[in-house]
Parts: structure tokens; C-alpha cells; sequence
């Protein structure tokens, strides 16, 4: 039996979700119009209620310098009206037509050893280009006066994956702008003003009243989400989990945290993923049975309020033509779209959990600025990469059950009880202020090794490092220690376990804080490896090495017990991930099972699981391999 | 004692093979001409017959731009003629005079970024490039003058080692070609003519009347040999063995069937190997002793008639001079010179050879345009690499004794029993139906996996993969299920036996197709891992992954079983080859012993070995390590 | 108790030694003028004498196109002078301004593939760029009128770490020159003269009648040390040993030699190392407790007289913040500052030791003609290494305490009782004739394989390799047997020992000369791997592979014990250092510990450690780990 996804559309235009958004990439002008008709049919058979249309479509309604040609999408745009399936429009101006780079072919990026790049990829643009953006402007003035008012019209997609694949540019024009853009911040001489980019997100689009979005890849270096975010209505991402990559989901959990901090908690979209395998990795595996369907509610645990894909229909030919996609190429009787037309039903039947809220007690901070400065080279060690030291703060969090917000460092910090700090290379003294506040306030702070070495202009903090955390850590640093590769070192810890280290060390000076473990064979043998200090009301720990994971497992642990940050449900199995939503919609536990293993799972009262239709509440819930579970009260 | 090798020449000046031809290059422009004279009188006492000359001679008989001055070069012409050594000479064209590059830079290949290259190597120039074709034309035109009636004068070698070092050139003539050859293939409006590599290779040379060849880099990706090889008059190829590699004879074999079947089992020419090291990989080991006799006589059992090497004398200077030759710097008294000369001798003693034909009842299928779409990215995997693949085919036919062409997919193959397609991924329609003709008529096939994906524009053949074989085969694949890197998964065969599989794995639905061995572990355990199709009046197999070597060599055996292909010799040693040619000079049994240790090999009846003068007929013979024997009835 | 470095200038102003010269780079020009005052009054507290000003100045003393701003470095010389502290002036070319290259871009370096490289780095000026060179040239100038009297100046600073950062040039200006350098080289028609750079060193900068040096970058492959230090008037050079190596102090021991012996003994310095980490390998270590104490001994234990920094004070920001420094970003009270401090107290107080020298009974070949020659491609083995040669013979004279000269191949061996040969590719004949005279006379000579192949023009020496050395070691070599990567033969040995071998080995033929080793497996075996000629009244040995390390250690100590070239103390523990430095000061026998266990060591007859205040003499020495002692009679 087929729910159908319920839309509302107010007055103001505004997306009112009434359940999860489903759907994905439709890109119709690679198929002759004869099969427009059964996409729809099938898209209404797959549960799709919201599609993203027109992202490589330049090149289609413009395929001569100001001729446009809109009857075609005209009629997109119709059928998918007819069809109840809504459409988040995009631009159209991720790729350029072939004609404006072959007319002006400046607006081609430069590399940084002076080549001019060739068309024929994607994002071949240079983004400061004056050229590009006038002839992108026309094109969205008459987008937007076309479509404004269409009954499809969900939101608008204001750039795809920005920064994939031109994350840079050196052309002279990219120079100047660049040159602009240093005189505002340091107040050279003539004031020059380059805010074409901010004036774009603030003025432009917010006139036209509906949600605005672009989707990020992943957590992308070059581009800091917090910052954009600020300039969207609704945060989105893609995600394309490695399906060999045993702790693919870790990975990706981390994606969606930080999807759903970027706004606050907002309810975010996943707006791309791949119903089975991908086409460019080395090795594409496709997705297990059942995978596909976890890492789709996984999002929804972590606050998504769509599940969409890349793409509705797989290419025949291109570039993709090996990525998979909702209709694959061997039509409806395929594996893939059975489980995305199943998935589609399942989603539909929960439409009360849109729009309801994840909440944390623990924050992990993340700051674009400190990663490309830690990143740079001529430091003590190289080796240092800001999401590896990221994820292994984020794992044990995760593992235990604990819901954590990704922030960066001037958010207000006020609501959590512990703030965990990964390498924060770069800090400003406010920032560093703040922390301190935090902890002399009564909350608990975990910070790694080489933090709050630099302010925001790469320029080491005297005094000792790391002199802005130096009172609230108790400590100095006084000698960096980096380790050789593939050589360890032992900790000790207090309860006497010995554990292997590496990456890392340094010569930790305390002053006032107590050594909690401390390095027991290599050349600081019988110095400081962990601290931990009281500070006002609160605690401040401090690890002067790259932990094994269990030690940070048990140090994570210890911690938390501290700051009186608890999983969402205790002693669960392990691979099991739970978290709850809560809001106008009801109080939901979502239960995943990442493992192959069927486990039982022990609730404190009976609760029933809006998957298993006609289920009696029950306080024992049992989950196969890659199984879920939505829990409410009866 | 020394016998000479018999040159017979006729009125119309073919080529007239009155033996296996014996020699290499030779440049005497290295030397002063007091060394000329014992160059030829050393050729006489090696049993030279034949050399190629003039290869990089431009710049010495053009000094400068349109002064000739062939004098020099005539004597050598001479000097080899009053010493009965035949000559093959070259264009010249391989590599322009310092002079025409410094006039004209703009024939120098430009890179694929746009950086235009220098001179100094060899090819350095643009094969678009009118100013050097014109250049090129002149010369030519003044060689065929002046040597067309030369008594020397055996064939000419119009190209050498094409696309070794210039595969491709992205200057604008180039791109312009380029432009030219689309609109030719693809009909454009614009009748635009590029055809004066055709026009070239039909018209200018075939009407001097002599044998026309270039010598390809073995089996070479950036040129199809097929192609060429039916606009030449013989096939040559240089085959440089790796002495580090125990298993170079085994590819070396592969290019010596390629060369063979290029233009339907004409005899070949080996034109360059070395006579011991080469000087151009990292670690350049000599070829122990025997060893090149030994790949020698392999060449001319998979059906050569000629064996030179590159080149006679040991440049004491310049890039080359650590590549062995025939006269090493070390002079005559060296273990080198001393078997250049012996196999010299030898070959010379079986004159009744040459022109008799190998046959096959096997053929293996390699097409350029599948192994250039195969290896593009964005598939399903990268992994993938058509010579890997075609040589694990390859490989248990060889250790098997079985002779096999290898031939593109539009050949007639009626007159085959078995056909093996080792991973044709782009397969025409046209081709398809031959094949699945061949089965219906009684015919065997073995096809493995990634095969008959897409037509020739690299497009998806809708209908179920693989669309165009799925009748033949009697199932369809619904998924890819590419393996992880370093992953291996378990195939259980018919008789109980298990081996692992790596690199690939499919899901394969059979439509008719029998499983003979199945997935015993993975993602996809239980599912067929190799299916039979009883299909007409034959059968169809089908390998859904790479098995291991030891499964390849089973199933193979089984094939060829069902296809009644058998060896040469049945019950043959380990590492000993066998191979038959025959034709007007008679039938000759060709064993060599690859291994190192001496084997006895049992005939069906009682034969003379060629190589050991004045010995009885037999029906065992005794090989020791790296031996050869020349076999025929009495 | 502190000891004032002794400082003596002359008249002539000539350097005169009073002492081992201690301190390091001094910037001042980082940092604001209030800390100058500390920086000289740290300078006496840690005993630094001597100090590198002016490196990286050129845009401060002439921030416009010839505006000159000389008065804040008076200021820095004045400050310097007043407290003792003696100044190696740069003439401040290595690192043009920014003004510079704005107003000409074509002083920029262009890398091989034609690209200009940006400013922002070092060094970057196109050597041979007219525009740099008459802009350097005025500074000079100015710079040499202004400071020739200065009481602070010691000696001349001409080039920092020349060809580290810009090695080469491939712009069109240096084409032009190198063209008329080989115009010169070999006599073509028009006699260009390219003499700038031999009469700027040989003219220039004598007149000033000061000490002129430039600092080597350890023994660096694009910079021949033999043939500019016959132009400087003391060698000088930078050693970063790094700590995460347990060889380290091997490798700059030989970097060591070379300084002192590129002058013929004459004492040199140590003009750059770290006190503690550096900042551009990929993980830096900081030096453990006593190692940077040990490694500066060790340089004036191998002769040098002076023991120098990079730098005073650790830089805030830039590029070089993490590099260490005298005194670092934790100021006076770190153990780094301590160690300088201590050292610089120590280095005073022995003061006698500065001007004495080495002697050596062994000299090495190194030859940087040959070097280049060997590591050129299409060679017989591309895995041939000159530095990894090199020291697989300077290792097992290290270790057994052995002092040795590290000499260009035209040197006078006359004083020597052994010459070791490794690998010496490239040999001019009178070279060649110049190691026959020195054995004939009783010399002794240890050559290693693929030596004397060829001439100064990589042409092979014809006449059976390697034809110039084939008289003195009584054989030739037939073949060159590189062996492949991975793969070991055995070497039997004259006592039975059987060790393996690898990465080469060669088909010998003795003419004269015994068999002391054979191949013992492999292709070779049962051939001479190791060989010895009595020629004249001396020994000729030859090294056809390359012997593991204890088997090269049992032959050079063979070849010692034939020569009569023993160890400064015979006897010592594994992992001591002994040198003697003899001169008017007196006689020193050095001793170092590189080990981290305590060692004891005897002596032939009683001493005095001159580092242990006070302490009676004794015949039995106790050195900690990384302990040093000066010792000399009583």
C-alpha cells in the first residue's frame, strides 16, 4: 500500500514541510520528451514529492547568446505540477554553455601556474569573472520573472556543489578581485568594494521569498559552511558514503551534524546521495541491500528533513552513465528501485517527524580558519591533518550514543556542558576568552595538542603556548615533540593501563592542572600526556598526543561522566546508533543498527515503531542487520 | 663451420625470403668510415643478412635545408651490396635535422597543457604538421630516386617505433586535423578532406614495388595494429624481453601471435631486439646465456622470418650506449658477439623455413577501440587494464601448448573451434551477431566479464547488460559489484574446489545459461560466478569475475575440451613450448625449453632435429635448459 | 661561572682565531627596535662571539629603486661592536626586494617548462640576469664603502645557501650564457666572454682584504664545494642533522670532512645549524638533551672553528617560526637557551683548540663531474646512487675511528697511504694516471664497480671497461649484471664467511689481480666479487657489487691493516668518536660519545679533560651518553 508525500504550500511561498522531502536529481533534457511521461508515473510509484530540475540546463534554454528557449522546461515544470511533485529550481549556471567560453574565453579559471583550462568539465568558470556573472545574471532575472509564481516551485538551488570542482582560481581577474577584496579587510588606502558576492546572497534572491540553498560536499576545505550557511535558508549537503569503507556511516555522521549546526539545528536536506554505487572512486561498490535505506534514516536521526539523490533517471552515456541512480538502466525490476520506491513509502508514513529537532549536550568545535592555517607547511610536523584529529574526537562521542553539535569557535557555547576541541591551531583571543568562560562558568572543556599556538594572522601567541589557554589549561607548553612516522609511544594511564600513542608530543609544563596520564617509554617517558584542571565551576582537560582509540575511547568516557553528558540510551549494543527528534510533530527515538548482526535493544517503556505498521508498543525492540526502528510513545 | 645466408632477389624485387633473415640496425654514421670495412667483414662472419639502415641519418644527408649530400650514404649502400648484406631502409623521417626545428618551431608536438616541446629526443615532431610533411615528402622523393634500383635495396621501413616517444600532439594543426577527421567520421557539413595519412600510405609507396613495414613497440595502446597492418606489406614489430621477468616469454609470445595475425598468419619480421641488456629501464639485467637464442628461435616458432636486433655496433657515446649490440664495446671477444654469431650460423642452416605458416584452431579477440574505452575513468571501476585481462586468457592457452591467433572482432572466424574475448567492453552490434553466428554454427566461446556494455560511441546498449551477447550467453547482469582493492572472494567450481577471485564480481541472472561455479563468499555468495550456454550447435561461457590463475587454467582446459582445441604435443613438460610450421619448405616441429632445467619430450613418431647435425631420428628428445630443437620426419 | 670568548683583530683585519667563534644569525630587522638592547645583552650571557647580520636586509636598507637607509643597520653594527660581538656581513643579495622584481619581472627564475616563477620564496633572481647583477652590484658597493672600517666586521658573507632554493634557471638570459660558457669551454668561432662570475670572486670582493665565505648546504649535489671553495677564504657550512635518523651524525661527518678538506685542512665553520628543531622536514624532531651539545663538537672535532646558529631569536611569524632558535619563542627559561648558553661557556674555555688541524692517513674520492654524469638516465641501472656509495665506504671508516679526507680526483695523493674510490664513474685519464703513479709508489687503492667508464665528455673509454684503471687493478669487466630491485646474491669471502650482496655486480676478468671474493649464487656465481692486485710497491683492490655493511666493514679493515692507516685510539667502544686537532695550541685528542649508554675508554697514557673543570689526569676516561671530552697531556 502507497502513501502518497503530503505538500502544503502557503501563501508567502515558503516550504512547509509536511513529512520528509523525497527525490532527487531530474535532469529530463538528457532523455528524448517520449519518457517524460513515465518518469512521472514512476516518480509517483517511487513516492518522490520533491525533485531538483535545471542544474546543467544552460546550455538547453539559452543555446544561442540571448536566445532563450523556455517551452521545453515550460513543460518540466508542467508535468511536474500535474504530478504533485514539487521542484527545487536551480540556477542554471553551474556549468556554463559551450558558446560563452568559446565567445569570451576569459571566463575559463586559470590554474596557478598560469594555464588557461579548457572547457568540456564542469564549473569552468572563473568566479570572479565579470563576463560570467553578467551573462549568469540575465539568465536568472529571466528564470526568476518566469518562474516565480509556478505552482512546482518549492525553492531555488543557487549553485551545485560549490567549489568541487574549481575550488580556486589565478586568473588577473580573480587577482584584482582578490586585491579588492584584502583592501576592505585591512583598510588599504582607496577603498575598494568587492561585496558583488555578499550583496548577491543578502539582496538578490531574498526578494523572491522562497528558501534558498546551495548543497555543500561533505565538509569541503574550500568552503567553510558555517559562513554560507548564514547566507541560506535551509542548509543542504551531499553525501556519498564508500560502501568498502567499513565506518562509512562515522564519516557521514559527522557530515550531518555538522549539516545541522550550520544553522543552529535547523532541519537540513540531504540533497544528494546515490541510491546504489558511484562512477568515480578507483572501486565502486554499490550499496548492500538495506544500506541504502539505513544511511537514509541515519540523516533523518541527525536531523534531515529530506532525502534526495543523484538522479532520478541513469545517464546512457556521459560522464555518469556508471553512477547509479533511482531508474537504473535495467528499468523497474532492478534491486535499486524496489529499495527506493520502498523507502519513498516508509518516509511518507512519518510525516509528524518533519520539522521536529535533534538536541546536544556536547559541542565539538570546527573552524575553517584554524584548518587551513594548521594545514600549511613549515610546521613542526606535517603530518597533522584537521579531520583526521576531527573524527578521532568525533568516533568515541558517536560510538557512546552521544549526540554532538559542530560549531564554530564564536558560537554561544552557553547551552552545552561539554566543548570538545580538536587542534584548534589557529584561536583568537575572544574565542579563547569564551572557552574560558565557558569552563569558569561551570562547563567542561577537552582540548588536543599544538591549539591556540596562532591568531587569525598565523602569528604565534607569546607568553608560552598556548598562551591564550594557558590559564584555563593550567599548563605550558614548552617544546614541541613530533613523532616519526610509524613510531609510537607509551601512555600510562591512572588505572595503570598502558596504551600506544603517535603523531605527536609535547614537553607540558602544569601550573595547576593534575597529570592524568603520563608518556611512558620515548624520549618524554615520565612527562605529562593528559592533564585535566579545575577552573572556576568547571573542568579543562588537555592531550598532549594522539591517544590509541580506545584510550580515547576511555578518556571520552571519563570525560563525559564529568560533564554529565549522557547517551540519548544506555547500554546499547554496539554498532547501534540512536538519537532522538522532538518538537510540534511528537518525541521520536530513531534506532539504526550499522552492523550485519540482528540485536535486541531495551527501552526504559513500552514504545512503538511507526516502521513495523500494526506492532504492539513493546520495551524490548529487536533490529536485523542495517535494521531501523522509529519509536514513539503509543 | 659457417654457412651463409641465401638471398635470392627477383625482376620484380619482392622480398623473396630464402631464409630466416638475420641482422639489425646499423648506423654506421656513429663511426668514422675507417671502421665501415670490418663492419662489413664482422656481418660476414655473423651470418648477417639483412640490416636496417638510415633510421636517424636526416641531419647527415640534409645538412642544411635542401643540400643533399648522399655520397656517404651511398657507400655504406654499396659496401653492403658488394658484401651481399640486403638492405631496409628508412625514410629517414623518424627523426628531423636540428635545422628544420630551430626554422620551424612550430613542428615541435606541443603537450597536452599547451607546452610546446624540445628538440633533442627523437619523434620530435607534430605528425599534423604541414611544414614537416612537406620536408619529409622531399626527402623521400630523393631516396626513392636515387635507391630504388639499388642492388641493396631489399624493402623500405616508412616509420619507426610510431608513437613511441609522440604518441599525440595538442598543437592548433593538430587540433585542426582533428577537426577534419570528426567531420569526415561524423558527416558534418563541411566536407573538409583529411585524409593524407591514407592517401599517403595507399599511393606513395606502393608504387616502387618493394615491401613496405614499420616496426611497432610490441603491442602498443596508442596504436592499432590491426589498422596499420593492413596497409603494410609485412608486419615487424621490436620485442625487447625483460631478463628480470620470468614469465617475458610468455609476453612476448602474445606480440609475436599479434604480429603473426595482423595480416591473417603472413610471416613477420622480429626487427629490433636486443642481443643482451637494454639500457632504458631502472635495472637493466643481461640476457643469460642461451636466452636469446632461445627467444630468438621463439620468434621464428610463432612464425618470424626475420630476426635483427637493434643495433650492430655499441655506440660509445649518446643515449644509447649502454644498450647492448651485436658488436658490444668490448669487441669479438665477448660471450655476446660469440652467440649473435652462432644463432647466425644456426638460422642460416635451416633456410627451408621460412615462408611455412602457423595455424590455429583458437582465437583470442583484442580490439584497440574497446581497449581505449575500457581504460577511461568514471567506470565502474579503474582497475580494469585490457592487456592484464587478455594475458590471463592468454597465459593457460600458452602453458596448454595450444597455438592462438589474435585477431580483431570484425575477422572472419569460421575457421576457428573456439574464440576467447577477454573483457570486450565496447563491442559493435555487427560484431555481436558474428559471434553469436559463430556459436549457432557449432563454435565455442568463452567471454569474461564487462563485456558488450557499449556500442562505439561509448553509450550504453539498453536491454539489459550485456544487451548485444545477453542471447548468446543465455542471462543478463542487473549489477557491477566491483571488489575493494587487495579483496578477494571464493568461487566453488563443479567439482567441489575452491579458489579465489579478485578485482570484479557481477550479478549475473541466467536466462537459459547453466552455473558451473558459483560465489562461495562475498556480497554475492551463491549467485553464478561462470555459466555455460548451450547454444545452437555450440557453447557460450561466461566468467563473472577474474579467477585465479589456476581456476583460468582449468576452465580453459575444460573449454577447449569441449572445443576439441588441443596442443601441438600432448604430455608436454612444463615451461617447453610447441609449435608447427608448414608450408612448401615442409612440416617443422619447433620445441624450446623456457626453463632452466633439462626436460626429455616423447614423440608421436620418430623425427631429426635440424640444430644437431648428423643426429639419428628419434622419437624422444633431450632439451637442455633454454634448449631448442628444429624438428621434421626424415 | 661564564668565560668571554677572546676576540683578536689585527690591523690587516684578517680573522685570528682566538678561540672556537660561537653565535648564529642575527635578524634584527624582525623584531622592534626596543628588543635590540636584550638581544646583545642575551648575546654576552650566552658567549656568542661572532654573529651572521644582513642576509634577508636588502628591502629595509634600500626600500626604493637607490634610496638608501643605512642608519638602523649602523645602529645594529654599532650595538654589536660596542658589546664584542664580531659581524660576518652578507652583502644582502639572496633575497632581492619586492620592488625589484615588480620592476622587472624578468629577474624571476623560469623553470624547465617555461613557466616564471612568482617572488615570495628566496633566492628568486635569475643568476645570470644583468638586472639583478647591476642592482646587486650598487649595494655592494654602498654597502662595502660604508662598513669596510667598521670595528664590528670580521669577514664577508658573499651568497647564503647558494642553489638551494633556485638551482637553476631556463630563462632565455641564462641560455645566452651558457651558451657563451661553452663557447668558452670548447673554443667555438666567436670568443664570448662569460667570465662575470670568476672575476666577481676572484677581484670583487679580495680587495676589502677580509675573510670571504659562503655558506655550502651540507654536500649538495648542484654545487661542486671543491671547485668554489678555491675561491673563498675559509669554507663554510650549514649541517641540519636530523634527530628522528640514529645515523645522523655519520652523514655529517662526512659533510664535515668535505668542508675540511676542501681547502686542504684549513680550519672551517659550522655556519648554520639548529639548536633545537627544524621546520621543513616533514616531522621535526627537536634535539634530545646533550645531542646539540655532542653534534657541534663533533664539527670542531672534525676541524672546525667556529660553531653557529640559524638563529638568534625565533621568529614570531613567516615562514621560518618553528624553526628553532638560540633563543626561542619561551625565552631564556628553556632547556634550548640553557644548551646554547652552556655551550657557548665551554667552546671559551678552550680557547687554544681553534687553529690546530687534522691530519689523514685515507683519503675518499668525490668528484661532482662524476656525480652528475653517474645519476643521468639510460645507464645500465638507474638505482646507482653517488651519495649512497659514498658512504657505504665512509661508514666503515667512520666507525672504526679512522680519520679521513674527502678529495677531488686532481688532488696530490702523495700524503696518503690509502685512496678509496667509490663508484668514480667519470674518470679523466691523467686521473687515472695520477692513482696508477700513487699505487706504483706504494700506495694503496680501493675501488668499487662501474668506475673509470667514462670520459669528461661521457664517452666510453674503448679498450675493455674500465680501460684507464685497467692496468693498476689487473682486469677488465666484461658485462655489467645490475641486479633487480629486492634481489641478493651471495659473496663468499677468503675465511669462508658468506655474506649477501645486491643492487650490482659484473662478469670480471682478472688480468693479473687475485679473487678475494666470489659470487657465491645467482648469475655470477663461481666469479670474482672482490679483488686484489699487487701492482708496484702497492695494492689495487676492486668491489664488483655492493657488499652488505659488515662485510664492506671486514674488507676496508683489511684493506687498513694492508695499508698500515690505523685509528686515532685503537680500541675504542662502539659508537666513540676520537679525532686529534694538532697544531701551535697544542695537541687534542677529541672524544665523543654518539651512543646513549656510558662508555668507558682507555688511553695510552694519562690526560686531561679540558670540559672537566679541575679534574687530575687519567689514563681511563668516562664518557655519559652523548658525552664529549677534550682531552690533551698534563
Amino acid at each position: 500500500m502507497q502513501q502518497a508525500h503530503a505538500l502544503t504550500i502557503d501563501a508567502r511561498r515558503r516550504l512547509r514541510p509536511a513529512g520528509i522531502a523525497f527525490g532527487g536529481d531530474y535532469n529530463p533534457e538528457q532523455w528524448p520528451e517520449e519518457v517524460w511521461a513515465e518518469d512521472v508515473a514512476l516518480m509517483k510509484e517511487a513516492g518522490v514529492s520533491l525533485v531538483t530540475a535545471g542544474i546543467f540546463s544552460w546550455a538547453k534554454v539559452e543555446p544561442r547568446p540571448g536566445e532563450f528557449d523556455f517551452a521545453w522546461f515550460d513543460r518540466v515544470m508542467d508535468n511536474l505540477a500535474a504530478a504533485g511533485v514539487a521542484v527545487c529550481l536551480a540556477t542554471m549556471t553551474a556549468s556554463p554553455p559551450p558558446w560563452l567560453s568559446r565567445l569570451h574565453p576569459h571566463i575559463l579559471p586559470e590554474t596557478a601556474d598560469g594555464r588557461r583550462m579548457w572547457p568540456g568539465g564542469r564549473q569552468h568558470y572563473c568566479p570572479s569573472s565579470g563576463v560570467y556573472r553578467s551573462h549568469a545574471t540575465r539568465l536568472v532575472e529571466r528564470l526568476a520573472s518566469r518562474y516565480a509564481d509556478h505552482p512546482a516551485l518549492e525553492m531555488w538551488h543557487i549553485g551545485n556543489e560549490y567549489g568541487c570542482h574549481t575550488p580556486m582560481c589565478w586568473c588577473d581577474e580573480s587577482a584584482a578581485d582578490f586585491r579588492r577584496w584584502l583592501s576592505d579587510r585591512y583598510g588599504a588606502v582607496e577603498a575598494l568594494n568587492d561585496a558583488w558576492s555578499t550583496a548577491f546572497w543578502a539582496q538578490g534572491y531574498d526578494s523572491f521569498d522562497v528558501p534558498v540553498t546551495t548543497n555543500f560536499i561533505g565538509v569541503h576545505k574550500p568552503v567553510d559552511a558555517f559562513r554560507w550557511a548564514a547566507h541560506e535558508d535551509v542548509v543542504s549537503v551531499d553525501v556519498y558514503q564508500d560502501p568498502h569503507d567499513q565506518d562509512t556511516h562515522i564519516a557521514a555522521g559527522f557530515i550531518f551534524d555538522v549539516a545541522r549546526s550550520a544553522r543552529g539545528g535547523q532541519p537540513w536536506m540531504l540533497m544528494e546521495q546515490a541510491p546504489s554505487a558511484v562512477n568515480w572512486r578507483d572501486r565502486n561498490g554499490p550499496k548492500p541491500p538495506g544500506r541504502m535505506r539505513l544511511w537514509s534514516w541515519q540523516a533523518v536521526a541527525q536531523g534531515a528533513d529530506a532525502v534526495l539523490y543523484f538522479q532520478w533517471r541513469q545517464s546512457r552515456g556521459g560522464a555518469e552513465k556508471y553512477h547509479s541512480a533511482m531508474l537504473p538502466h535495467g528499468g523497474t525490476g532492478t534491486r535499486t528501485f524496489r529499495e527506493v520506491a520502498e523507502l519513498g513509502r516508509e518516509l511518507a508514513s512519518v510525516p509528524q517527524i518533519a520539522g521536529t529537532r535533534c538536541t546536544a549536550d556536547v559541542a565539538l568545535v570546527l573552524d575553517w580558519n584554524s584548518w587551513w592555517a594548521l594545514e600549511l607547511d613549515s610546521h613542526p610536523s606535517t603530518a597533522l591533518n584537521q579531520m583526521e584529529i576531527a573524527l578521532a574526537h568525533y568516533r568515541p562521542l558517536f560510538e557512546a550514543g552521544i549526540t554532538c553539535d559542530v560549531v564554530p569557535p564564536d558560537r554561544d557555547l552557553s547551552g552545552y556542558r561539554l566543548v570538545v576541541v580538536p587542534n584548534l591551531y589557529l584561536l583568537r583571543e575572544r574565542d579563547a576568552d569564551r572557552l574560558t568562560a565557558f569552563v569558569r562558568g561551570g562547563g567542561h572543556l577537552l582540548v588536543s595538542f599544538f591549539s591556540g599556538i596562532v591568531d587569525d594572522c598565523d602569528r604565534v601567541h607569546l607568553g608560552g603556548y598556548p598562551a591564550p589557554l594557558r590559564e584555563v589549561l593550567g599548563l605550558h607548553v614548552e617544546e614541541f615533540w613530533p613523532l616519526p612516522e610509524q613510531e609510537t609511544v607509551n601512555v600510562r594511564h591512572q588505572d595503570g593501563a598502558v596504551s600506544p600513542a603517535d603523531l605527536w608530543s609535547e614537553v607540558v609544563v602544569p601550573e595547576g592542572a593534575r597529570t592524568v596520564a603520563t608518556f611512558d617509554s620515548g624520549p618524554l617517558a615520565g612527562q605529562p600526556a593528559v592533564t585535566r584542571n579545575s577552573f572556576g565551576e568547571g573542568s579543562a582537560w588537555y592531550v598532549a598526543t594522539r591517544l590509541s582509540p580506545q584510550a580515547m575511547r576511555a578518556l571520552t568516557d571519563e570525560v563525559c561522566r564529568t560533564a554529565e553528558a549522557g547517551p540519548v540510551l544506555p547500554g546499547l549494543p554496539g554498532q547501534v546508533q540512536a538519537t532522538v527528534r522532538e518538537g510540534d510533530g511528537g518525541r521520536f527515538v530513531l534506532l539504526l543498527n550499522h552492523g550485519r548482526e540482528e540485536v535486541e535493544v531495551g527501552l526504559a517503556e513500552p514504545m512503538t515503531d511507526a516502521l513495523a505498521q500494526g506492532s504492539a508498543p513493546s520495551d524490548r525492540i529487536t533490529l536485523p542487520g542495517a535494521g531501523v526502528a522509529v519509536l514513539s510513545k503509543p
